[in-house]
């Protein structure tokens, strides 16, 4: 059976996740640098299909370590998105639960 | 609106889709080094929750080039994947469209 | 036989010319969102020891497709790179040469 | 001033070796698929100019967690790398050190 829009909206919304964190995890990041690279993940996933928005937060106050910068996880950053496919609006997140970074989708709107 | 398990399904397989392309994406490969990229691939993105089964199909035939290798893309690489959350199945696929690699869902069984 | 001073200094910054290009390698990019992007990696790859000064250059001329963005490999991008390690200093870049991307070290100063 | 050929192939290692890092850093891994990440990643990195042979050992033993994989970083592996440039042999590994995982030249041999 084909997915409905919401459906798909829903796996267009999963694709940018996964795209987010992976494209990013690993990156070295440090207090200074945090800023620059939140906003670089923000307009790179942006100009995905269906992307309007992304926002990322991420952690400043727990990347300093011994040698000054640490490399980005999960545990960093909070994310929330919103997809647009069709008439259908999707909001999703990333956030922490139970020690790993969820991705979830948080609300649907339209058929 | 909370999602259905339809749609946190098609949501799950989202994730793996944009997950695997965005990690694998860039890495060298060969004609003789892609069977075990494509094994590697397969059994990495098969750790993910909800993802039972994925298949990669790297184009041996495409990858030689002047310096012998060349960079993991879309464009050398079909992919297949089953996600089951719930008692939704969701069959999801990569493939080239129009010269760009497109992911989508083919199919979704149950409620 | 150990490394001497400026044997180390070319290893570093062959190291972050490998990690620069193998963390960003693959990320969406338009012509609005390069200069982002473009900032994010000189102050991602900065963070790393010894990286006194990253700078990129994403051609964002060739950026334009159907799809309005294309995914950032070394075609698309000259980054020039300064190492400091003990006494010596590396100069080494990145840039289009036959068609590949190619990293090398261009100066070395110090013993 | 040019660099010599045990400079350049010191610069080659790096390359590598952030390559290999930033690559699969992020990767799900678990034991049961830690034996085909590690022959991948060797036969990805082996098909960079120069680079003879790459070893990676993956410490199974510490992927467990309660969602049954973890995400490969550095702390998660040991790597042995040859280089061969010219007449140079460089040997360079990555071994955690403090706390981080350390990438160093451990030996070149020729001029």
């Amino acid at each position: 059976m084909d997915p409905t829009d919401r459906e798909t909206a829903c796996f267009e919304a999963g694709v940018k996740f996964g795209a987010l964190y992976h494209q990013f995890a690993g990156a070295p990041v440090s207090p200074k640098s945090a800023a620059s690279l939140e906003t670089a993940i923000e307009e790179t996933i942006e100009n995905q299909p269906y992307c309007e928005e992304v926002s990322v937060d991420i952690h400043t106050d727990e990347l300093e370590t011994t040698r000054g910068y640490t490399e980005l996880t999960g545990e960093y950053m909070d994310v929330v998105m919103r997809i647009e496919y069709e008439d259908c609006i999707v909001h999703a997140e990333m956030a922490m639960e139970d020690g790993y970074p969820l991705m979830r989708v948080v609300d649907i709107v339209g058929e």
